[in-house]
């Protein structure tokens, strides 16, 4: 029905056939706009039965439209089936002419209204139907205020608003060279086709592309008699909840003007009543609202908005909706409607999102004692954070072990600030975007994260932070608070309150109860664990975590994750092993690199140990190490400025620089996304694969030994071709059936490789020979498929690219379905050409985004990979995914 | 046949049933060899064939192999459908024992012989049967000969190899722990399964994986009875062509040895006599094989080689084959064929091949007078220069105005050298490989070009090139020649010889005959110009050129091309124009940069205006500006050093490089590739899509108006999504609109897109309801589906992945059909789904390459454009594309 009515129409056709109280009137379908569309002209069927249903809303009302003694007024709006803000929306008050004016002036008893609802007529016939500039009316109206000074438009009279009449009626003629139509019906006819073209706007046209709604759908116009809640004090206006939108709770909610219309109800020029106090005014409306409000939700299983006008003690309903609500309200009234018997538990799953169970589990500032922020930056990670500045990795390790909360704040972040990260509360930086190291890394830990705040200036050789707006200096060691989730930044601690929520997920339905201060709380913690344990259920789709460590990987499990889908190397050879790296780089022969390897290897197999430990009798997916060499050397730029300044004032560099400005200029790429790294990498350096290999199967081997149960898996990063894989599997199963022999234990370690390359995807049917599993890295094949590198684009022209509507989220964060998703399933679908029982995964941010979600489980992914906290809301939509796409894989 | 026989198997067997005097022999097919690689073990079956086949050859021959008195001895050779040098080939004298070697001696009278036989059987059998070291048995034969103090194998008397037998025979049992085999029946089975074994060797699979042979198709095994022409000097074995394989001509061409077997012809121990020599010797043996051969040239349809033997005055066929010739032999033999109504003019067309047409294209040193080169590089653009070495771009364009010839000698070039480039007769670089820029471009002007000499030292600034290897240091004004095709360099002036099929490409077949020296070569010029002819009559694939300047597109035409495909506008910015690229980068507002287009415009147009001209009623194919940004602006490491020797100098920076050191950070990326470039840049600066197009259009509005006939055709780079290419076709047909009307011309210009990104591809459904023509850029289409950067990887990594079977030809040279080939594919399909005439075009280096014409031919693309020098090559190939694919495409 939504498909013919539009949005607005459908319901109101539901209320009218439930037996409530609407205005008569009637909805011209989307057939009609699309047929006005294809030929230009409204057809002569549609005329005749437009006039077959005016007449009889005429009858019913006992008015003519625009008749001389008693007019009948309609509105005219558009209504299609998703809301489209950017189109022509209503014109009110159609009906009205030179002598219906009169009338309704006679009929209300109020001739300054008729007169005000007349310039009305004119004043949004002109500009949405005529498209006169909207600002000569503006003009005309404050000129007359000006010149008889008048505060505001309540000021004026009867006799001025006439006088104003004339004036727009003057300007409609100078601008459409015509007059303003006097002939009702006429009037209607424009209005009906204003509707239909405002469909083909340019700002419709581009609303709809962002938004991916189909450009054949059409809009349908509702044509409504006008009820009016501002005839006396027996009239009034008002909206109601049929639960409280914030809790969630049944009852009354609402807000009621006495003789206003609904306008004055949005601009607040009033205070406005409770719904409680319109009982004492008019009982009997009330009585029937509250009647109206439960047959509602009855009919719609769900919490409804209202909008109604009391016009002299008839109520009306104007409008009706699934009503909005916070995302505590929606787990506790999807809980209450299964209680209620209204909707399945299946139901109740669908009725909530993870961006709703997400903002449960951040810890919150209590805005109201924050006072105003000294700042802002782009928040890239939610949550609230409180603590001293500090500037680089000693001081957040130093001071955190010192007991002190605090705030990295840094230029930027790089892979070398991990520890600092790990260390503060929240992270700060100056420069990048919410896709830069910064921001990824914080997400993927959880972290509090504000970046790209550029009113900064961090000085950390000097110790301070400039705030350039406010012209104001913190010094390490000053306390700031920083908020994720708006991205302000605050001056001093500002009070946090935790997420009991977050403590359910972490610890369980009891833990989380205990930290719930009420009932209210706790009735939200019940409610979520209900409905997660029903996702969980119900999903299809298995969550695993990306981790690299053992606390990771152990909040992971915590979180519900099924295994570590990605758990990455690198930074297993950052930090004090980063001189052994530097000894494999500048080798001279293979026995000098095999020697730093050797002293590596034993410090790896113990990371891995920790991390299948933790993750017992769980698979644990391995990526080799996919950086190129040169993340491992000294900064190029910094070093050749070094060595020019050598050259200059003619002090040699030192034998260490000069060693390593060699190693950084043999090893720079011009690209180095698309350089030697990954396989390609691991295939030039000997012995670079061999030790990961070694130090998993050791690690393996040793905990197979002492009784637990390890599932690691090994993936190799980068594969283009079969045969990288294939040689890569051959060196890997040679090492590890040597290290199965030694320890005397069974060891099974399956190899899967990244798909992250399109030509992975279109030679998957190859691939799949050499592979156990795939998982696809959507962030590197989105940079290769749509041919970018997030480091480089996405600041300079992203933004641009939303306001051009070339994309409508940035690709980096939801899944682009058409492109990069289109490749995806070819790999999927050409990988199980080959083995059709091929396990397919995805470990990339994405693995983390609903709607991303919704995709993978539709094109039939096995499982996501994401941060760990990531995990809850991919396990709920998971879920909701299961029983979203159930239907379309039946 | 073949795929049962193998080449040389059905080669013998067709000889055979021509009723030519074949040893007798049987072929052991491929069918038993994929048996026995199933199974492990000769099937029975076979077994018993082959023991009824064997008993036939003896009841021919009147021999048994390996009786005692009168021995039939019996060569074993594998022999699969496509030649296979990695595997093993070949045991000879099968049959031969400690006693049927005495009957050998005696039926030959030459115990010598009877011997020497014996010990090569056992020194064969066992290298490449039992798989003993070959070293041990040639070790014996060297100690042997050392201690008798004799200089060679000839010295060697009968007893010394009976010597040498027994010696041998202890080789074989130390080494296998058994006798060697004195059953000859059990020496053939065991040969047989050697050959069947080699299938699978390791060298076997690696070769067959580079070469795409598929593992499935295994090897036969021939059986034949041994004939020997040493068997006095009535005995003789000779090679022979049934024409001359380096004119083409008929006649006896062809080499014989008297008392000699096959080896010693190949190892050229004695002078050979010519074939015509034996007319004398054994008349009846001549006349038999000029008689044979005209059969074999009837029954190939093609020029012949052949190998016999005469024992005892009897001929015999070894093998015989099509043979090999020179670039010119294959032009004129397939025009010779066509005369004498062999073939067709379909089958001479397919009978040459694009590399034998490009190899008579390019003047060529005289080799024999050349002497010794002084070093060497990578061949990168063939052909033959010499000239002045010159260092930098001012003086290559001083001293040519000069009128001297000069070699460019460059560590590496940039696109700032290519006035240098233009000017020199030749290109040498110290670094890069292929297909760096130097090489890229200058293969694209057909420049003779040598690069990677990592022997060479160049200094510039010393104004000196030194050879390491030579330690000999050339300094600017030394002459010296380059050979683009061998990659050598020469000290000095080495003499040059013109093409005249060059002459005839670039100015017709009156010009080619006139070059021509004498009756032979203007023969070539006849049949070159005839198969041209035909191919471009039957060619479906169009082919057109790279050119960016009027004197290219001349040439382009001259050589036939059908318009311009790719004409690039990145050099119009780039030279003295580069200072008001400068001014556009670094305007502060809008209105400086529109004045610096403003300036821009008139030189470009005058550009297009010549371009268009050249090309009157042709198409050309204008792409909008494509590089990133800092290519305009000087090098960041340079300016970085500069700005810290300022700072440690304390001598502050110019203006000018200040204000350029800040644009050129504002402007670096990591990932230039990915960045900010093609249509992303022009979406970004105001104005720099608009000076393209409004140039373009008033260059062809001005031909249009002096009655010329200009087809201009604009292409944007780098389209990922449809929405670009609509904004861009917005502004550019508004800007078109204007010019046309401001000029009172009529202009219709296509809007097309380049697709060179994988999402272009995927979503090229979407992208072609916006684009009149698909155009793909191969070369960025391959770095995108593989993720590498060619300026990265191809040095650092390629080899390696020659080496380890992962290429087997670069993906930049020709098109990797399973991967982007799939994905060009892909947008030819998903685009036509949309516009089902689309017209599809390449424009990549691969649009000159053989193999990928084929593969390009056969996916339905309508056009290849490729560098103008290689039009000829991509003319001929598109023709034998059109007759190789057309049964495919019925």
């Amino acid at each position: 029905m939504r498909d013919l009515l539009g949005g607005k129409g459908a319901n109101l056709a539901e209320m009218t056939n439930l037996g409530l109280p609407v205005p008569p009137g009637f909805t011209i379908t989307t057939d009609a706009c699309r047929s006005y569309l294809a030929t230009g002209s409204v057809p002569a069927s549609l005329d005749e039965e437009i006039t077959q249903y005016l007449s009889d809303v005429e009858n019913a009302m006992g008015k003519k439209l625009g008749d001389a003694s008693d007019p009948l007024l309609v509105s005219v709006r558009s209504g299609a089936k998703f809301s489209m803000p950017g189109m022509m929306e209503t014109v009110l008050n159609i009906g009205l002419n030179d002598t219906s004016v009169n009338g309704l002036a006679q009929q209300s008893g109020n001739e300054r209204f008729a007169w005000d609802s007349y310039r009305r007529l004119i004043q949004m016939f002109g500009k949405t139907v005529q498209d006169i500039d909207g600002d000569l009316f503006a003009d005309a109206l404050q000129k007359m205020q000006d010149e008889k000074g008048y505060s505001g438009d309540l000021d004026m009279t009867s006799e001025d608003l006439r006088e104003l009449v004339d004036e727009y009626k003057k300007i409609v003629r100078e601008q459409t060279g015509k007059e303003f139509p006097q002939d009702p019906r006429e009037q209607m006819n424009q209005a009906i086709e204003a509707v239909f073209r405002s469909w083909n706007t340019e700002r419709a046209v581009i609303y709809r592309r962002r938004e991916r709604i189909p450009d054949e759908l059409g809009t349908a116009v509702n044509i409504c008699t006008m009820v009016f809640g501002n005839m006396g004090d027996t009239s009034g206006t008002g909206v109601c909840f049929t639960r409280d939108p914030s809790t969630g709770h049944s009852g009354v909610y609402g807000d009621y003007l006495v003789n206003a219309q609904g306008e004055d109800v949005v601009a607040g020029i009033r205070n406005t009543l409770t719904l409680a106090d319109l009982e004492n005014i008019d009982k009997g409306s009330y009585d029937e609202l509250r009647d109206i409000m439960e047959k509602l939700e009855k009919h719609y299983h769900d919490l409804c908005d209202i909008e109604f006008t009391i016009q002299q003690k008839k109520l009306w309903m104007l409008q009706t909706r699934v009503g909005k609500r916070t995302p505590a309200a929606a787990f506790r009234v999807a809980s209450q409607l299964v209680d209620e018997g209204l909707i399945t538990m299946d139901e109740a799953v669908t009725r909530v999102t993870g961006a709703q169970l997400q903002s449960l589990l951040f810890p919150q500032f209590n805005t109201k004692q924050a006072g105003e922020p000294v700042s802002i930056g782009v928040p890239a990670s939610p949550g609230a954070a409180v603590g001293e500045i500090v500037l680089n990795n000693e001081q957040a390790v130093e001071r955190t072990q010192a007991g002190a909360s605090v705030i990295l704040v840094r230029s930027e972040t790089n892979p070398d600030d991990l520890a600092g990260m790990v260390a503060a509360s929240g992270v700060l930086t100056a420069r990048g975007g919410k896709t830069s190291h910064a921001a990824v890394v914080a997400r993927g830990m959880g972290r509090c994260c504000v970046v790209g705040a550029e009113d900064l200036i961090v000085d950390e050789d000097a110790g301070t932070v400039y705030v350039k707006s406010a012209d104001r200096t913190f010094t390490a060691g000053d306390v700031i608070s920083i908020d994720g989730t708006s991205g302000y930044i605050y001056e001093g601690e500002v009070a946090v309150s935790d997420s009991p929520v977050m403590t359910y997920i972490a610890e369980g339905l009891e833990a989380g109860l205990a930290a719930a201060d009420d009932a209210e709380t706790q009735e939200l913690v019940r409610a979520v664990d209900r409905i997660m344990q029903h996702a969980d259920a119900k999903a299809r789709l298995g969550v695993q975590a990306n981790a690299d460590n053992p606390e990771d990987a152990q909040r992971a499990r915590d979180f519900g994750a099924q295994g570590i889908g990605l758990c990455r190397t690198e930074h297993m050879f950052l930090g004090e092993r980063r001189q052994l790296v530097e000894r494999v780089i500048l080798a001279a022969n293979d026995e000098e690199r095999q020697k730093a390897f050797d002293e590596l290897e034993p410090l790896q197999r113990e990371d891995f140990y920790g991390i299948f430990k933790a993750m017992d009798a769980l698979p644990v997916t391995v990526r080799l190490i996919d950086p190129p060499l040169h993340e491992f050397l000294p900064d190029m730029v910094h070093l050749e400025a070094q060595a020019a300044i050598a050259v200059a004032t003619n002090t040699p560099l030192s034998d260490y620089d000069a060693t390593m400005l060699e190693a950084v200029r043999a090893n720079q790429e011009r690209n180095p996304m698309l350089g030697l790294r990954g396989v390609r990498l691991g295939l030039k350096i000997p012995g670079l694969i061999a030790v990961q290999i070694r130090a998993i199967a050791e690690a393996a081997a040793s905990l197979k030994a002492e009784g637990y149960d390890p599932r690691p898996q090994i993936m190799v990063p980068l594969i283009g071709s079969y045969r990288e894989l294939q040689i890569v599997r051959e060196q890997a199963e040679n090492i590890i059936a040597g290290v199965a022999q030694d320890k005397g234990v069974d060891l099974t370690i399956p190899i899967g490789n990244m798909m992250e390359i399109p030509r992975a995807s279109l030679t998957a049917d190859e691939i799949a020979e050499e592979s156990d599993f795939f998982s696809f890295g959507t962030n590197d094949m989105t940079q290769m498929t749509w041919g970018f590198s997030r480091d480089d684009v996405e600041q300079e022209f992203f933004s641009d690219y939303f306001e051009r509507g070339i994309f409508q989220v940035s690709p980096f964060e939801s899944i682009d379905e058409k492109g990069v998703g289109a490749m995806v399933e070819i790999g999927v679908e050409r990988g199980r050409r080959t083995k059709p029982e091929l396990h397919c995964g995805v470990c990339g941010e994405h693995g983390g985004d609903p709607a991303s979600i919704h995709f993978f489980d539709a094109i039939g992914i096995d499982y996501v990979s994401c941060s760990p906290f990531r995990v809850p809301v991919a396990r709920l939509e998971a879920g909701r995914a299961a029983l979203g796409n159930e239907s379309s894989r039946a």
